[in-house]
């Protein structure tokens, strides 16, 4: 019996997807080799970062003019290697301010060009999303979070914007559908939606690279990955391989709009719960709620059961409901492979908590 | 039966150690979760860096001022690192060109500082080590590749240094001891003897950090790395863990010394069969061969007999032989982890071969 795994990243995968990669750790299709001592060179592994492509670009319905580049060192790469790939010493870029991690992609962008913040919720500690701001079209980029993992906040309509968007879409990356024509660059750590932590993916227009002066090493030039087919040296073969068979598994689902659906519907399940039970409330501005990270506490006078709940939790099956530290409380991850039975399980349990402690 | 693996890398892993990460993909420990779901954050993957930490730290008997961390990117992502976190731009570091890698962490390293080259084999298409260059005291470090991947070379005694050494060890690391002392800096992409692709091993010496003036991005600076014990961000999680999982496998073999007993005991039972067999020959200077890649070519007159023993070695159960397009011919990489018996069969062919063609 599996756990019910609520955890915000490294995150719950596909059942399929998990027997599947045990299988090719073992025994590669049968060949007697481990998929882990394969040539990322040789006809095995190239299949499967041609298949990986194919399939991002049929789920995502990418247009040609955008490249699946596959990278490794997490968002946190991309906070420094979008800015250096995108904004020249005397150019300036737009963000808005609406988590940790959009702001630790601010400072680092101050490192290579100048940075204005359009909007910043960082004074209500990123319980909402900024909106309204005008973007200037001056501007190199405008860059957003379409999801704050941390403070369970989401884009849910992108701004209309006069220059390409640059968007940190790791933890709601392949939910829902999106139109990437306003995008110049997405980019997604692979531990949410994707696959094991351990590989990038970015997916960039190619005709916004070319502009900078600055010298770049091979690797932190995007050109570098387009040229190679992500094959400029030895990429992270089995985090790519498992992200390959969860974007096979997603087709089947029915593709963005189908698992669109499925999110809606467990995040509505306890979305609703919170609303309605006098010991729980949620943290955040209801039309910005995120469905990948539904973030909620316990109301002030039953604070003291917090700890209490989250022990029956565990006792209960579930693992990685306890919120983070920057907002307490709970957090329920409901990626794309969690199971709406899971999300019941979870339900069930604060309906009978609060028949036992209300 | 598994297949005897000859590949440059990704390459063989000891057969427990697939064992035990396919068991850890399916079902981690018994927890009913998959090694690829956990939080990196959690009691799981603390206990596996921190044992992955301890092992490296007592097999390489690393004095307390050697830190180990956990990247990713590959030693190419090392190649502008280690000069972005030591070299500034008036300052002089001295490289020898002893092959590709050596050659493209060259190109990089002038993108930070000034860049003198002491020796090269690059005339003689990299067929040895040069060796008697004089190393200029004023240097900020001396960079050396410790083992050429491709051309099948290895230095098999480092030079004496007035200067802090940074080397790329990826082919060979872990292969036999070495004494620490002379380096500042060591780094290695996995997928040779260590693990799987996907992190890279960089092992430095903390006061050779922070002389440098640059704006360092968090995710570029290996100081990042030390304080936040690699975790910093979400690292390669199911990379590090076969990591230390061959790290397990490696002590319980007798540690460093005894795996180079074994290395060399099998390179001398393939370089032996080249040197008697008329119809191969060895590709580089004697006294610098490779224990780790040994290549070889046919004999001339022997040339178009190249094709015919390759699929012979294919039908005989054996992968990765052939030699990289820059030598031509045959590579047999004999990693830590393979079998003596593997190399013996591999003689054995090429003994029969030449009875019959010869």
């Amino acid at each position: 019996m599996k756990k019910h795994n609520f955890s915000a990243g490294p995150a719950i995968l596909p059942a399929p997807v998990l027997k599947e990669a045990a299988k090719a750790v073992a025994n590669y299709q049968g060949i007697d080799l481990s998929l882990l001592e394969l040539s990322h060179r040789g006809p095995e592994f190239t299949a499967v970062i041609e298949e990986a492509n194919a399939l991002m670009t049929e789920i995502l319905s990418l247009p040609p003019e955008y490249k699946v580049l596959w990278l490794t060192g997490g968002a946190s790469t991309q906070f420094f290697m979008a800015p250096m790939n995108l904004l020249n010493e005397d150019e300036t870029a737009v963000y808005t301010d609406t988590g940790t991690w959009a702001n630790k992609a601010i400072k680092e962008a101050k490192g290579f060009g100048k940075v204005e913040i359009l909007a910043s919720s960082k004074d209500q500690n990123y319980n909402f999303i900024p909106k309204g701001y005008k973007i200037p079209k001056e501007a190199k980029y405008l860059h957003l979070t379409s999801n704050n993992t941390i403070f369970g906040t989401q884009l849910h309509k992108f701004p209309k914007s006069p220059v390409p968007i640059v968007c940190d879409m790791s933890s709601d990356f392949l939910s829902r559908p999106v139109d990437v024509s306003p995008f110049g660059l997405i980019y997604a750590g692979a531990q949410k939606n994707l696959g094991p932590a351990g590989t990038t993916v970015v997916i960039v227009r190619e005709d916004i690279l070319g502009t900078v002066k600055r010298f770049m090493p091979a690797m932190l030039d995007y050109r570098t990955f387009i040229k190679e087919n992500s094959l400029y040296n030895t990429p992270p073969v089995f985090p790519i391989y498992v992200s390959m068979l969860t974007l096979r598994w997603l087709k089947k689902q029915g593709g963005l709009k189908a698992i669109q659906r499925k999110n809606k519907t467990k995040a509505a399940l306890l979305y609703t719960e919170i609303d309605a039970n006098p010991l729980f409330k949620g943290t955040v501005a209801k039309e910005d709620r995120s469905l990948m990270n539904i973030c909620y506490v316990m109301e002030e006078k039953y604070a003291a059961l917090e700890k209490e709940f989250l022990a029956e939790t565990e006792a209960n099956g579930m693992v990685g409901l306890q919120g983070h530290r920057s907002v307490g409380g709970f957090r329920a991850s409901t990626y794309n492979a969690m199971q709406k039975s899971s999300v019941q399980a979870l339900v069930d349990l604060m309906q009978d908590f609060a028949r036992r402690k209300g």
